[in-house]
């Protein structure tokens, strides 16, 4: 079976071509690939699928077996893949993932996919949709106390709930101190993502996030977009902003009562070839 | 550059067939290539090298760069790669490695090979070459006071310092808890690995090893052997013993004042092309 891994700001994947063979038991494979000992190693597999309503379908299963509706990693991965080996050779086209339709947009020089623009859709500020407990309104600059100590969090809904502290300097956060007692707060009936933002500038911040059920990640694609909703609620930045994580920068742009649009690049790292036992 | 993916028990190495081009920074290939999320991902890459004194040279670098000087699931992969990959059609040969000359010898069936026994010399059992501090003598079913209560233990040398806890479940040890409390003890100037054994009969055991500066990992070859020994000492076992890990079976003959000889399997799990940009 052949296979192609590639990352996007370290989220890595196992590109998988299933348009001609779709009868795969994907759980199980996911599993079995994932593994970073005994199999390839990835935080998912990407399946390439034929859709009846798309362009085309991508199918994200984590390493546990699970499925994800969708990932702003992922997609970019996905989307480079099918222009630079030539599956869908247009700069925009229409992925059929489970939380809808997503159309990537590819910014191509020398035949290489330089960047990819994801719609990551619109943030949802009211506190009950979040959902947190409390009174009507958004949760915006509120103090809140964590284990005895206070806190100043913004929250959005952007695909999962996220809150937002703002820190002098991101160098000296450890988000495992903080990140599990906020996940778990009891006002955030559903947990939340945390994110820890350092403003550089009106167009530059930066981030570290703890991601609900998984811990301190290299890169979360709707924390950053969060954040950058975050920022522009609290009058920080602009509605144009750079997002430096760990291994890389998205660019993010907030579009207030549209869209939150994300670009991003991906890189495809190597190629191989599995045998299934 | 065409690599190949291995493990050992889960410990798991990239081979690179370097016989025709030596002249890489093998340093920084092993930190680009051993990253987990934005590389090929593995616990060492092992390299193929021509050697003037023996068939063939093996070096392991580490996942930060450094450079081991053996690994007995190491030296598995590289012996079952030599023979399936046409570079060695030899059931045993000389490897030249920075411990000293290593001749795995290899069982064969259907041209592929099943099992690869190594010698892992000889274990020393004097306190003082362990080392350990205390009177002269060897280290057998001994009282040691650790963070105020009191463990049974017995510690040898084989390659590097082991030390062993008789249990009577492994499934209820977690090696975190004990381990690094053990690994740093006073008594052990040079630090000490830690395997919990639990004896199922007088030829089998199940291991679980806390490596000194590495934690709890999947299988530690130095480990069973040592345990084995121990086990072996304490007349828990008879000389030939099997040593379950989480992941498989090491056949391991302790041959008192001669050898410890070790014999498990290896698995080629994928081959790639990464382009080293």
């Amino acid at each position: 079976m052949n296979f192609t891994k590639m990352h996007g700001l370290g989220n890595d994947f196992i590109i998988l071509n299933q348009l001609a063979d779709t009868q795969q038991d994907y759980v199980k494979l996911a599993q079995i690939l994932c593994d970073r000992n005994t199999g390839i190693g990835g935080d998912g597999i990407l399946l390439i699928l034929p859709s009846t309503i798309a362009d085309i379908k991508m199918r994200i299963l984590n390493i546990d077996g699970s499925e994800a509706e969708m990932c702003g990693n992922g997609i970019r991965c996905f989307a480079k893949y099918l222009y630079e080996h030539d599956i869908l050779k247009k700069t925009t086209f229409s992925v059929e993932t489970k939380a809808g339709i997503i159309k990537p947009s590819l910014q191509i020089a020398d035949q290489r996919v330089k960047q990819i623009t994801i719609d990551m859709g619109q943030p949802i500020l009211e506190r009950d949709q979040i959902p947190m407990i409390g009174p009507k309104g958004q949760v915006i600059d509120e103090i809140l106390d964590v284990a005895g100590q206070e806190y100043k969090i913004t929250s959005v809904l952007m695909g999962v709930p996220h809150t937002m502290l703002f820190v002098e300097d991101i160098t000296a956060i450890d988000p495992s101190v903080l990140g599990p007692k906020l996940e778990k707060h009891h006002k955030f009936p559903q947990n939340t993502n945390v994110n820890f933002v350092q403003v550089i500038d009106k167009h530059t911040i930066k981030v570290k996030t703890w991601e609900r059920g998984a811990g301190a990640t290299l890169a979360c694609g709707t924390g950053c977009c969060a954040s950058v909703v975050a920022s522009y609620l609290n009058d920080f930045t602009e509605d144009t902003v750079d997002v430096q994580v760990k291994l890389g920068t998205l660019h993010i742009e907030y579009r207030p009562n549209e869209s939150v649009m994300m670009t991003g690049s991906a890189i495809e790292v190597f190629s191989g070839i599995y045998d299934i036992k």
